[in-house]
């Protein structure tokens, strides 16, 4: 038996939450008192922003929340939940996690991507001094010139708008929350039709400017879709249990490879 | 190349959400309609149930998502969630992913486990016909029988009471919503005090109890606590990012194996 | 801010291996030693068993990874891999995951289930006394009795012979490793072709009597799938990056569920 | 009922492997036949480079799986694994994938950036030309620039000199395989040396020359380390399952948040 090699650390240390035997706090609220008033979308609010939102913010998470919750089985991270589910009966976590697994760069990822930007041109056109309009013609240029693809533009279902979209923006004028975010958003959006083609901001474009103008840090652009893609991906998953048998999902399968050899 | 070797598939059928590319439905309901008025506890009761939730019925779901949103670092899935986040900052996904991956039997397992009991449990009264007192003098019994903890009952944090008991089973109450699922489990408190010990009910048999009398299915007991905790998982990931450097997490080992041999 | 509620833990221990600044040791051997003369499958054995194989052994086990190596992207593994390889081109490592988490029940969970079978109907037959042929007949009585199917047998492809099989038995019997696991497989073999139909012994139950004989537990059933499999994730994952586009997956889907609604 | 919106896909392609009832290939080769004669590293090899390896590629592979198989319950992706299965005692599969999940950028992400890296400055050595010194100094300059570390050197344990190292690279000369990959990382380590500070060729820049060498695209680097590591993890969660009980893990911690308020 050996000494162990690295000293015993500390404890590790939070800001979010405290329990003890008989109390519970979120952020310095007891747990109990907020089950009995607060929404989930209050808490998910306060764990993150460390602040209760007002009415008007509520409703701004609640909707994009609820905009991002289910895109039906075709969805990469409900058919990869499904698949996991297909194969694994007697471990639901599993098939829930690989969904969450599927939430990537390519799928829901344009969210994170799409604060990080709004965030580099609002900084940019701050410091220029430029105008949003400016600032989104340099964001598009830059795009162009590294050949990637403007982050929160089209979608491959909604190919010629994405209704959730006038839902987040026209929520956030009528609550007096349209910001620099959505207006840097818009900017970018005809900095995007002329320099490129006309193309519908999506809802991952949409639901980055609002978070952006009600606080969050670029990476709850995705931690937000995870969060409500979750709700769908249990119903998903629920549904492959009860509706399907277990090995359902066979993909047919060309084999283009060597041909047999020795 | 071959051909393939299977038929290839017929669609996958779904009843949960249908979209096309200028409209969205939730259970029929139209998701924008939905992100203007509901709320995120609303459409996660939707998707699961396929209506919608009267007002004090989403009182009782917000109170459980809120219950079980967080319990800081040292609940397994966020330990979880820091270690891999302490290892791959490039994919917070993986970090939520490993979280969910922690909510299995022993970690949160019970609010699935206690759902399949009480369901049983109120089978038997009924086929009995037995009273609940009796039927849950049978399930402790078999518990007892087979050696393994009835689920629902003592924390290792909370341990003469869980403060979110109270509160739930107090909602269901004043709400209206109080049935059968919580007087079994009240039956069952009674039977485990008098056969083992007095063990208070902890917030997986509040939940189980609340959510069988809401009419769900036993899974959306494991479930229920993944769409909640999720969102302490994503702050604690936050947290991590920001707060701590990378790999900063190292336990001490101590090797008490095979001396070096040849 | 409060004092840390549980006392520091102390460090972990472990018999598996050990390092320090200049050296390192698997159960005791030095790691670059066994990097010079071993294979990969000598290190699996160690690892596992506390003691390096037998050449025969090492034949064994190398023929059971080989085996379970890859069965093409419609195997659940593979399919939930690459659907997850298709919306997160970011993080390789989260589509390996999602196909180690598709290996459940279902989808080769076999290997472990009859591992378990095996040990309970050996154990059975030597505390009867019994012989193999009756402890089998029990044990394919018990599982219909409890209508699940007895793991081992059968093959969604491979319907009338798993090819692997004979490879796997033929080379225990060369090697003088046949002993009583590949026994009680050959009499549940019997007794499931008498009480219920002929069926093949399939891969997961060929490997579970080897890797009974050879010493394993019954976890390494599922254990030495996944290692194995994995070799075959880390192809299909760099085959989708490499050959196909990203967000290319996309079932086919038809909605059943409720007409749109106000 | 709504139609399918979506064309059936046709079937998808792959040249890893074949299989119909009674036959199997991986790349061609009879599966039957590598089970009776390869090892399981030939078939990592095979699976990846379409060909098999020569005894020496055989011998370099082996070495670099079982050097990075284990490196204790310290290490990020064992750690994650022991979390997970000390909250999970009824899914093994969650345990495992979570360590794999482990395996980011900061963990064991150096194999893969620094065959990037080589790939690179082998690229411009040969376009510009430059000595291989010339352009190992370029990558250096330019990582200090971008103000990120060069992969492959320095290792939190191993801090004056990585043992395994030595080894892969003494193997790779002694076999006639030390090509270019090794060259440029001598080149970059002096580079480092003369731009920073001395720092030790760690296991992740070994390796990565080593299968640069071998032909193996970068990617490779980060699976080559998931392949070896599971063996590992399987073992790390076996011994959690058998020596410790359920839910013993529980991190110390200090809140440092908000105090309780209203």
């Amino acid at each position: 038996m050996t000494a162990p090699k690295d000293p015993v650390p500390g404890p590790w240390r939070t800001a979010i939450s405290d329990a003890d035997e008989t109390s519970m706090r979120y952020r310095g609220y007891d747990v109990m008192r907020l089950m009995e008033q607060a929404s989930f979308s209050d808490v998910v609010f306060l764990l993150h922003q460390g602040r209760k939102p007002t009415e008007a913010e509520r409703r701004l998470l609640d909707a994009i929340l609820i905009g991002v919750a289910d895109h039906g089985p075709a969805s990469p991270s409900a058919t990869a939940a499904r698949v996991v589910a297909s194969g694994n009966r007697g471990a639901p976590e599993a098939a829930v996690a690989a969904g969450v697994l599927a939430i990537g760069d390519e799928h829901a990822g344009a969210g994170h991507a799409c604060m990080l930007l709004i965030d580099e041109g609002l900084r940019r056109a701050r410091e220029g001094p430029l105008t949003l309009e400016a600032a989104a013609k340099i964001t598009v240029a830059e795009s162009r010139a590294a050949k990637v693809r403007v982050p929160g533009f089209g979608h491959r279902v909604h190919t010629s708008i994405d209704p959730r979209t006038a839902v987040l923006f026209g929520l956030a004028k009528d609550h007096g929350l349209a910001k620099d975010g959505i207006a840097f958003m818009r900017a970018l959006e005809t900095a995007v039709r002329d320099a490129i083609k006309p193309l519908p901001i999506n809802i991952d474009g949409a639901l980055a400017a609002v978070l952006y103008d009600l606080g969050f840090p670029p990476l709850f652009g995705k931690f937000v879709f995870i969060i409500g893609r979750v709700a769908g991906l249990t119903a998903q998953v629920s549904e492959e249990y009860t509706r399907e048998r277990p090995m359902r999902i066979r993909m047919p399968v060309t084999y283009d490879g060597e041909p047999p050899r020795e």
